[in-house]
């Protein structure tokens, strides 16, 4: 039974990832928290009993994690987000050493409706169906668009062989905003009660619109798939991995 | 058979209007044109035929065609947008002679819906429902937010007894925009294909979302509400009418 | 302080409920439950202590609590369904003596939906207007369509002047169905994952479409609303009132 | 250029082929007709002359269109529901001479739809995610469901490798239904005013929900389709393709 170590075992997601490891009948190898009352600080013990770290932390302790299972040579799931190039810089060089799951967003939906923007958009020409992307969050969240929505974009460009910046976006449009720009990819940001995440990408040609919507329920969708994404790491070779490797799709 | 006179009978929502006039059963008075080839460009001699004028063209020709409608004391259709103040106070001044329908909007279904906009808001707290509006037009549209999102944000705010500049526009967001602010309205606005018209409301509260969705398919349905309204109007006091007061619900 | 007796303090409901009481600065009077290990079994008690009592327990119970609420003269907010002919008429006798709020859903944001269901119905021509409900539920619910889909139902047959019996029912579509009888009301049943609840009801013309649709995230808006009801309850006349009168809707 | 043949020129697909043909550059090679008023009724002397051949007529004229598609060693694009096993298999002759495109659904939109709906069932659980179809069309339709959700619901099923039989079928739901069928597929059908297609393919677990949605707004897109497949199977080897190969996705 593999055993799975928690780095941020006393936080929101680190509780979460600890009723996952259970559920999916996994053992839970420890964890570590930044004020070490119940559990150890120090990642490179965890990394040494575990047989495969998840760490859902901040960007600035990224460094001392990746560190700790590179030299533990055990797999890492990484779920932070904000990393800059220097700590993207290590990651991909811990990649030579262990398998490294690296994801924006681990619910399995998300990842597979990044996919299937990407596949749409290469077979949609963009003179004739215009990409919009809508998401909704929350009332405390403090930035627009939202990671994933940028990331729908960017799947949509890349389909469309392009850039995001390439193509051109269209977002806060507010006033005067002239007609639509042939090919540019619009983002429109709802905020509104508590909602988790609703993410909707639609491609509207005059004749048909076809549309791809996400609804996240519960922040547990994520530790769920890093469970999932922790398993199917277990005896791979080294290299960079996202969520699309494990849910089959690259 | 009542008769019914069309202002700018030329136009994309001229010939829909006497598609609609014939649809209804009611005569067709005739019309005015700008360039007068087929049509006469009076509206005057117009106004003495007909029983009741509809007027679908600028904010420029108002001000004769209000005159011409009150000099032959004759009901007047208004669905032209963008009046300015001195040609809303003329209106005013021709509305206590003749019964005048003014709206931004002659669709039945976006009559009704911002009327349940406004009862919904009454009954919703602000402090625990968040208003969103999202609106799609086609590609070719120019500005944002469209003029029916403004009136759904107008009838919420009257709704909750203060008005949409007090209760606070949370348009365009993009990039840092910081938490919801309590009592704001939000409007986000998608361009998309040839999208005729589509608006929604959405109450968002923690525990539930209530939404109101308005789609048009055929720009036809205005002239439809136009010829309801004229029809209605026949006989009535001289005032000034909203499509409220024509559906039954003022 | 108002002091609130709950009736089946132990159940999912009743738990809510006591969370809802203390939220809304209320005291808790106390509860019955089935077997009394903690919470005594006799409604009558209760009633005598608590200045109004909710009731969320079965049809069979609903008789005892019935009375015991007519005895001491309290009023009673009652959400259990599935109530029969002579429940229903022992329920109407009783609110001779005492207000009574009895309602197949406490939720403000569906109460809001059946008077709004109304008022459109009344406003648009059923030989136009095709009305359909559609409801989703989690994939334990063992009935279709649920109970507030037919509440919906019978607030539209209702703003038709007719019952919804008379406008006819097409519900559960499948093989050679026929076209679409004008004037019925058309129901469909979707059962996916553990959706609380959704409901939508449309209103489909040819030129344009009307949407009301509600969702519910979280069973506890039934019990924030119940404990609303019971607080507006306190000091009114005898009567057999519903969530739209709480609501200020009627 | 191509010169383009329509079988059944003067039916309301035949016209708007006529239309999509000029609109793609392409040359109109002529068309035949039930009764040959203007047209020609043998689809042997059309099938000599075009470049290739468009069918979208009855199953009953299928295996003449395909013998004289045949005898000219020309490809056909056959758009024609309803064919039998006899029919079928005749088909599937005469595709080893020259190279037919034939599909349920012409839309770029609903073909992209079905591919990705057989990815994105292989990637979820049946156990975890619930797969749900709903699709609304025009009042006249009379029967349910749609050939098209029936297609999605084969496509999610051979996702996860088994067939809609064995998967089982939920649909028509009314009455006492009993909790959802893991693993089953659930189809709902709306009636409603003139909607010409629309689809939703719901993926529900209890963290998440992933929806694909396709609305038609112009049978047009059918034709415009059609189009595309005939210019696309000039010069193909002879065989039996689908719309999937038509957009590069098969």
């Amino acid at each position: 039974m593999a055993s799975i170590g928690i780095l941020g075992i006393t936080g929101r997601m680190g509780r979460l990832l600890v009723e996952e490891v259970a559920a999916a009948g996994a053992a839970l190898a420890g964890g570590t928290a930044r004020r070490g009352d119940q559990w150890p600080t120090d990642p490179a013990a965890l990394a040494r009993t575990a047989d495969v770290l998840i760490d859902f932390t901040t960007a600035d302790a990224a460094i001392p994690h990746i560190a700790a299972a590179e030299a533990a040579r055990k797999p890492l799931i990484l779920g932070t987000s904000g990393l800059n190039a220097a700590q993207e810089a290590r990651l991909a060089e811990a990649a030579r050493h262990i398998p490294i799951v690296y994801a924006a967003n681990f619910s399995p939906g998300v990842n597979l409706l990044l996919a299937a923007a990407e596949r749409l958009a290469s077979a949609l020409p963009a003179e004739a169906y215009d990409a919009e992307i809508t998401e909704t969050h929350h009332r405390q969240k403090v930035d627009a668009p939202s990671g994933t929505a940028l990331a729908l974009g960017h799947a949509v460009a890349k389909g469309r062989s392009t850039t995001l910046e390439a193509a051109g976006i269209e977002s806060g449009r507010d006033g005067h905003t002239g007609p639509r720009k042939t090919g540019a990819i619009g983002f429109a940001s709802l905020r509104a009660g508590q909602v988790v995440g609703e993410h909707t990408l639609l491609f509207a040609a005059g004749t048909e619109h076809i549309a791809l919507t996400h609804r996240s329920f519960d922040r547990r969708v994520y530790a769920t798939g890093a469970v999932r994404a922790a398993l199917w790491a277990l005896g791979k070779s080294p290299g960079l991995y996202g969520m699309g490797h494990v849910l089959g799709m690259a």
